[in-house]
């Protein structure tokens, strides 16, 4: 049987992420389901879309990951289940798997219509309960692709206005819980040693590690998963240097 | 053997919740153990009620929920062992299990007196640990309910002055992570369509999910268990209406 | 098998938490990881050696606890395994398995420097997914403690400053979601009866639990580990007290 990965921004302090796993399981017995994340900033695409680049990665050929933030819960968003290379993927079509297909590009998607596979009682609020949670317990448990729903076009896939690259103009794609902003800049550590990071008025050194400046002091490294980050060494880049998601990032000298 | 579902106020930030876990687990060996959420605002019994409220319909049959929301823990409030129709509940007697009763009718309660289920040593503020925990593993094990300690009347159980209805007045129950105001009032779709909702200054129109209104307006929805809520559309109703728990709310119209 | 503990500052926010758990399940199939914690502030250290002091002693005997907290990754820091009376602890040498020493002695200890037991491409600043989550991996798996790397004198593990101790001098350890502040001070209930706590201007009565005092009021008790508490009945004592840790405290009467 298929594992499911459950990204979603339900928080830890309300019943819906656990709402969500005991309907698939009893949808499907012996079901193993494993929290991707689910504290998000509520309908956080960008993140969500970070989290899933910085993980698929990670996850075992085969698995499905169920990604529900959904802010257009009701209204005409598309629901989807995409097959990747190497996972599936069960999730609203409203761009939040858009890194995820760079890490694992779409070779069929099928719109989740057929509801033969969703709750009986469908609610306008709540589709990671009633569509989305049943058709991942249902892959999870070997029901081909095909079955939940027409076929769609790849290229149709929504996709967020992210461009990640090599070059040297990039922008912030969000931030992490410590506060470090994540650009859209790849890198290698010895393409950018020695090179300066510009974001709004700071001029922030390019390092290896945080340790390798002071303390308080801001630093720009290649992060965990490849990308140009930008920190302060036991601080929060985010607070203290005032950046905001989306502002424009330069690579000099 | 009986599945657990662990609902707290233990937070993912310190220890609580895992050495809960831990000290089942040992007493229980292959105990499952699900968690429902641990995130709850510190003492919030009505968040508490609430989540069992949304949750209790989908958890299985003959399981128990282990809920330890325990402002008065080590004061004379009662430790009760709830049996209702579908599940069994270990909990504090303060109230946190009144909405969950409507969903699952309590039919039998015993006071949790019996030591020999209980941590040898126990302290005076982590019941959690030392009571409710091995109680809830003691019985996910097949230890029969009437063992805990003496029965009580069902119609002794404490209730919060909650009082869900399909009438036209209510109240603001609680609020969720996205800041959705859930009320106290039952409703169907067909039956409230059209209509108003009033609280403090603001009116409210009801619609069928959020895309109905423009972003950042206001709309009052049937929620995902069947009770009124009131939200801002890709917005935070609590913070952006000022609204708090136990506003009157008025369905006009 | 062993099972892990796992403790961090990775949050639910982010994908860090799950990448580490997705990567020591490949590495050792059939791996069952428990939650220890992952909501600490970012770097606490003294939060995450609270949590060891009062999780360690429930936890059962053999396991590995993976803790990774870890500021000073990509440094010089070290990275240790300690074998410890009870259990075994993967870690950065940092300090923060302080209190941990004092529920289950270090016997042996090695560093982590065998590169056959991390992943091949080594980030500089996720040591939780590369070095870390990969040792605790094949640790469970059965690897033997001194293939991770040299063997170290105990003598030599990093301490942080906090002396628990009997006496009445002590200071504010840390604080827990609930804002109650754990102290240095061991004591029993019967040693503190009566007595009172300083803290800056505060003078605070000893109770045996918090309904003992009115809603609002402060009062010292010996919390769930045996260490002396301060909270606020109803109420966060970190926040409506203003205290901070390191604070002084002191036993009086």
């Amino acid at each position: 049987m298929r594992e499911i990965f459950f990204l979603s921004d339900f928080g830890l302090a309300d019943p819906y992420a656990a709402v969500v796993k005991a309907v698939m399981r009893q949808i499907t017995t012996g079901l193993v389901v494993h929290d991707l994340a689910h504290n998000l900033p509520p309908g956080d695409l960008r993140r969500a879309s970070y989290i899933l680049y910085e993980s698929v990665p990670y996850l075992p050929r085969n698995s499905v990951v169920l990604a529900v933030i959904d802010p257009g819960v009701g209204s005409s968003r598309r629901a989807v289940l995409v097959v990747g290379e190497r996972l599936c993927y069960v999730a609203p079509d409203n761009g939040l798997l858009t890194l995820a297909y760079l890490q694992d590009p779409p070779r069929k998607v099928y719109a989740l219509e057929n509801p033969a596979y969703h709750l009986p009682r469908k609610s306008t609020t709540f589709h990671g309960r009633d569509v989305f949670g049943p058709v991942a317990a249902h892959l999870a448990a070997g029901v081909e692709p095909h079955r939940f729903g027409p076929e769609l076009p790849v290229a149709e896939l929504v996709r967020l206005p992210i461009h990640l690259n090599f070059g040297s103009q990039g922008e912030i794609l969000t931030f992490d819980r410590f506060g470090n902003a994540i650009t859209t800049l790849l890198a290698t550590p010895a393409h950018v040693r020695g090179r300066t990071v510009r974001i709004r008025y700071h001029r922030i050194p390019v390092a290896s590690h945080y340790a390798e400046v002071p303390v308080g002091t801001a630093l720009a490294y290649v992060g965990s998963a490849g990308l140009l980050e930008v920190a302060v060494h036991l601080g929060n880049a985010h607070e203290q240097l005032g950046l905001i998601t989306g502002d424009r990032v330069e690579l000099v000298g």
